[in-house]
C-alpha cells in the first residue's frame, strides 16, 4: 500500500478513526467512499467507519471493510464499573461482527494474540490470552445438552519473529490448516496518534492484521485472504510513536495549517533511531493491564452465548 | 504402558536413572537389558543409561533408547563458573546425540518448550526459550559464506492445554508439517524422586516426551514416531510429588525392606488431592532460573557449530 | 519458648487452631486455659481461640491472646463472589480487633508486610501491599470535613534479612519511632499443617509476629512489647513443611495412635535439608494471588470507616 | 532553585553534562565556575564536571559538587564483555568518590534504591538492589580475620510515596538514625535529554538526590545535609520527557538558533498531561535490566575491597 499523505508528514496510526481525521475527513463531512457514524453510549464514544471502496482505502491507508472504535473519556484505571460497562459494550459490538459474518454460536473460534511478554507495550495480547475461557479441549467430550451455550474456543500466543525465528502468520496458518476453525480472532497492540488512547480505546475490524501494522511489524499478515477464514481483529493502542508526537506538536505550534509541513525536514533532522522511539504515559503498565481485562471479558461474553456477563465478571481474574 | 512396581508403591519419577534404581537396578549390577555407565567430569556426575529392549523398558517404565543425566553435587546457584562448566558438559552430550542421530550442522532445528509462565515449577521451558539463539528468519536471507557456522534454528512455546484448548502435540505437529524441520528439541519440566535434583540435574534422551510424563500431563506425546522426525528431549526436574516424599520417608523409616510396602494404605489413607501436591525447596524460583540458563547456553553451543562457548556466555542474558 | 510435643513429632504450624488440635484439644473439649468458639457464616468456618494464660500458651506453642481463623471450604480460586464474601467477613473480624484494642477511626495505622517478591510462597505480603489504600501523605493536607471517613494509613515492605542485611524488626522499629503510628498491622505468610489451608485460610491475632514464626525466620519479632504499640497480625498459610506432610502420613498410616510416633527416627533418617522443603499445590501462584486480594480488600474496608465495601471492590485491582 | 533558561524552553534533564550543554557550555569552553574533563577509556566516554560555586550551580540547575558520567557508545545490550568493562570502569570511579570523601574500607554503607517495580522506567533501583552483596547481618558475627575484605553493607528499597504514604526521605532518615551508617549510596532512575542515554549511561555525584529530581518527584531530598552523612548518588537515565523530545525537534528544525524558542507556545498549545509523558525505546525493558546489572556489579566491586571483579562476575545473577 503506498504511503499516505499523513504518513509522509510523520504521523503513524493504526486506528481508522485517526487515519480518517489525518486524511482530512471530519465526522460530519467524511471523505468520499467513507461512511462514519458516531454515537455516545453510557459515557463512551462509539465510532463506526466503513471504508467502502479501494480509493477510499488508499486515502486512509486502510483496506475496505468495517472499523469500530470504542473509547472511554476518562484516563483512569481500576474502576470496576467502568471495566464492566466497557466490556459489555465491546461484547455487543463483537457480536455485531459475528452476526455480519454469519458466524454461528457453535462455530469453532481460534483466538490468536500477537506480541510478547518482555516488552510492556507489546504485552497486551499475551495478557488477554490468560483470561480467555478456552473450551475446545472439553467440548468434544461433552454431550450437546451439557455444553451450556459454550462455543468451542481455542487460543494461542505464537510469539514474535525475533524470539521464535517463525513468522506469526506461518504458525497461525499451519495451526488453522490443522484444527480448521470457522474464524479467527486476532488481538494486537496498536500505535495511535494520540497518547490519550492508551488504556482507553479498542478497535474492532474485519480486515485482518496487515504487514507492517501493529507493533510487531510482521512481514506477512493475518488476513481473511491468507488464512482462508474470516478474521476479527481487536486492536489496542498502547504506544504513540515519537515522530507522531513531534509532528503533532509542530502542527499545533504552526497554527494548524497543513500545507507547509516539515516532513522532509523531520526526516533530515531527526536521528534515524528516532523513528523507533515510543511515547507512553509513565503508568503504561497499569493501563495495559486494565484494557487487557476489558478485552478478555468482552471476548468471553461475545464468544460464549450461554455465559452471562455476570458470570464472566464473577470469574474474571 | 502398564504401571511399574515402583509407581504402585507411590513413587513418581521422569528420570531414567531414578527409575532404574527404584526398579531394583544398581550402577554395578544393572537390570537385564539395561546398560549403565557412570563417570565423573569436573566434579559432575554423568550417567548414561541405555534401555536395550522392550522388556527392560517395561521394568523401568521407560521406552527403549538412550538416557543421559548430568548432575552437579552442590545445591547452590548463581556461580558463573559452575554455570559454564555444566553448560559445556551438557553441550558436548547434546552434540553426541546429534552425531548418533546423524544430524548435520545445517539441518533445521525446531526447539519446542513445554510448560507455562504462570506456575514456577512449570516455567522452566518458557525461561529457556527466551535465551535460545534463533536464526531461521535470517538464515535464508544470508549468503552461505556469511552464515558463520550458525544452524537454522526456530523455537516455540505452545502453551498448556488448559490455557489454549489445544494439545501441545497438535500444534507442534501442524508446525512441523509446515516448516519441515530435520529434528525437534523438546524442553520440559520433570518430576524427580529426590528433591536434590531440583536445579542440579538435566536429562537428555532420544525417545521423545510421552503422554503423562513431564508436569503438563499431555494426552498425546512429542515422539519421533508421531512427529516423523528425531526428537531430542531435554528434561529438567523441578518438583518432587508429595506421594514420593512420603513413600521415600516410609521406606527409610521402615528399615529399607521393600516387600511389605504400604502402597494400598497410601492410596486409602491419603486424601485424593494429595497426589497433585508437589514438594520444592523454598528457593525453587532461583534454582529454576539457574538451570534454565545452563540449558539455553548448552543448546546455543551445541546447535551452532560456529559459535564458541565464549561467545555464548558473553551474550547470555 | 520450649518445643511442644507436636513440634517434636515433626509437625510445624503457625495456625493456633491447628496447634490446638495437634496438642490434643478438640472443638468441644478444648485444653485447659483455652477458649474455643466455632461458627459457620455464609459457608465459611470462623474459629475463635483465646489462649487465656501462660500454661495454655506453652501447651499450644502460642502466646496468650486472641486468634481468629476464617476458612472457606472450597479449594478454588477466581470466583468474585467468594472473594467479596470472604473479604467482608474478614473485614468485620478485623474491626472487632480494632474495637477490642480501643483503636479510634482516625488513629494512624502502619501496615507492614513481610516476605519477598522473588519466592512465590513468601510473596503474599508484598502482593497485599500493592492494593492497600494509603492516605497518610494526603491526610495532613486535607481539611477534616474533606477526609470522608478515611483513616491515615501508611504501608511498607521492608524486605528480608538476606537481601537487605537489616532485621525487619529493626527497620520497623526505626520507622515506628519516627512516624508514631497508633498501631501496626503486620501481614505475613505462614506455614500450616494441612495443605488445604493454602489459598483458603486467614488468621488474625493480637499477639504480634514472633521470632521463628512465619516463613522468614526473623530473629526479632514484631510484637506489641517490642514496638510499643498494638500489633494486629494477619497470617496467610502458603506452605506446608515436608516434615509435616510425612508426620501426617505416618500418623494416618499408623492407625492414628500417637504414642509410638517416630519423631526420633524422622530426625535420624530424613536428610537434613528435608526440614527446609515446602509442599504446595502446583497452582500455588494463583492461590496466593487470590488470598492476597481478599486480605487487601478486607483491610481497606476495616481501616477506612467511610469507605463502603462496594467502593473497595469497585476499585480493587 | 529557580528555573533555568533551558527548563523554561521545555527541556528536562537530571544529567549534569546535559545541563551544562543546555546552558550553553561546551567541553572546550565550559561556563564560568564549571570545570569539565572528558576522556575516553576502552571505548567509553568518561566526563567529569565540577560545579565550583553557587553561581555556576544556578546556571546549570545543579548544586555545587562533583558529577561523573560514563557512557558507552553503542546502543546494544546483552554483551557480557561490555557489561564487565563498564562495571569495572564504574567501580573505579565510585572508588574515587569513596577516597575523596575519606571513607574507609570497613565503614558501614547503606544502599537506598528509589523507584518501584510496577513501572518499567522506575524499576531500575529495585532491580539493582536484588544483586547487591549485603553483609551487615553477617559482619558483626564474624571474627575480623574472617571478614575477607568485605565491608558491612545493608540495603533497602523504601518504595514510592503513592504506594506507601511515606516520604522516602522520612524512612531513610529514620533508618539512618537507627543503624548509623557512615555513608549512604542512593540509586535512582533519571530523566535525560537524549534518548540514547537509556541503557548506556550512568551518573555518579556527591550532592545527593534533590526534591523534584529523579522520576519519583520526592518532596524532600536524600542529601548529605538532611541525612547527616555523605551521600553518593548513582543515577541511571531511563526516560526522556516528551516535552524534551519536542523542544529538541523544534530546535533542530528551527535551524538551531535559540533566541526565538517557542517555550510559551509549547506551554499553551500542548495538552497539560503532555508534561507527564515519557519517551523510551521499545526495548526499554531489556536496557533497564542491562544497566541495573552494571550498577550492581560496580557497587559490589567498589564497596568490598577484598572481592575481586572476577568473583563479582562469577556470582552475578
Amino acid at each position: 500500500m503506498p504511503q499516505t499523505e499523513w504518513q509522509r508528514r510523520g504521523f503513524r496510526t493504526d486506528l481508522a478513526m485517526e487515519a480518517h481525521e489525518l486524511a482530512g475527513g471530519e465526522m460530519e463531512r467524511p471523505l468520499p467512499g467513507v461512511h462514519v457514524d458516531r454515537r455516545m453510549e453510557e459515557g463512551n464514544t462509539v465510532i463506526k467507519i466503513v471504508v467502502e471502496d479501494e480509493a477510499a482505502g488508499r486515502a486512509l491507508g486502510k483496506l475496505p471493510g468495517h472499523y469500530l472504535t470504542i473509547q472511554t473519556p476518562d484516563f483512569q484505571s481500576q474502576n470496576r464499573d467502568r471495566t464492566e460497562i466497557l466490556s459489555r459494550l465491546l461484547a455487543r459490538e463483537i457480536e455485531n461482527f459475528l452476526a455480519r459474518l454469519a458466524l454461528g454460536p457453535e462455530d469453532l473460534c481460534f483466538v490468536v494474540v500477537l506480541g510478547n511478554w518482555a516488552s510492556t507495550p507489546d504485552s497486551v495480547g499475551p495478557k488477554v490470552v490468560r483470561s480467555i475461557l478456552v473450551t475446545r479441549h472439553l467440548w468434544d467430550f461433552s454431550p450437546p445438552e451439557k455444553r451450556g451455550g459454550l462455543r468451542p474456543v481455542c487460543a494461542m500466543a505464537p510469539g514474535v519473529l525475533g524470539l521464535t525465528g517463525l513468522e506469526t502468520s506461518e504458525i497461525v496458518f499451519a495451526v488453522v490448516q490443522r484444527i480448521r476453525p470457522r474464524f479467527v480472532v486476532a488481538v494486537d497492540a496498536l500505535a495511535a496518534r494520540n497518547v490519550e488512547r492508551i488504556g482507553t480505546t479498542v478497535q474492532v475490524s474485519d480486515t485482518g492484521i496487515h504487514p507492517g501494522s501493529g507493533l510487531g511489524n510482521n512481514r506477512l499478515g493475518l488476513t481473511p485472504g491468507f488464512l482462508g477464514v474470516p478474521v476479527i481483529a481487536i486492536g489496542i493502542p498502547t504506544v504513540v510513536y515519537a515522530t507522531t508526537i513531534v509532528a503533532d506538536a509542530l502542527e499545533k505550534l504552526g497554527g494548524g495549517e497543513r500545507s507547509g509541513l516539515p516532513d522532509e525536514r523531520l526526516r533530515r533532522h531527526l536521528p534515524p533511531q528516532f523513528t523507533e522511539l515510543v511515547v507512553t504515559p509513565k503508568e503504561v503498565d497499569l493501563l495495559v493491564d486494565e484494557v487487557a481485562k476489558v478485552v478478555a471479558a468482552a471476548l468471553n461474553i461475545a464468544l460464549h452465548p450461554g455465559v452471562s456477563a455476570e458470570e464472566v465478571f464473577r470469574y474474571l481474574q
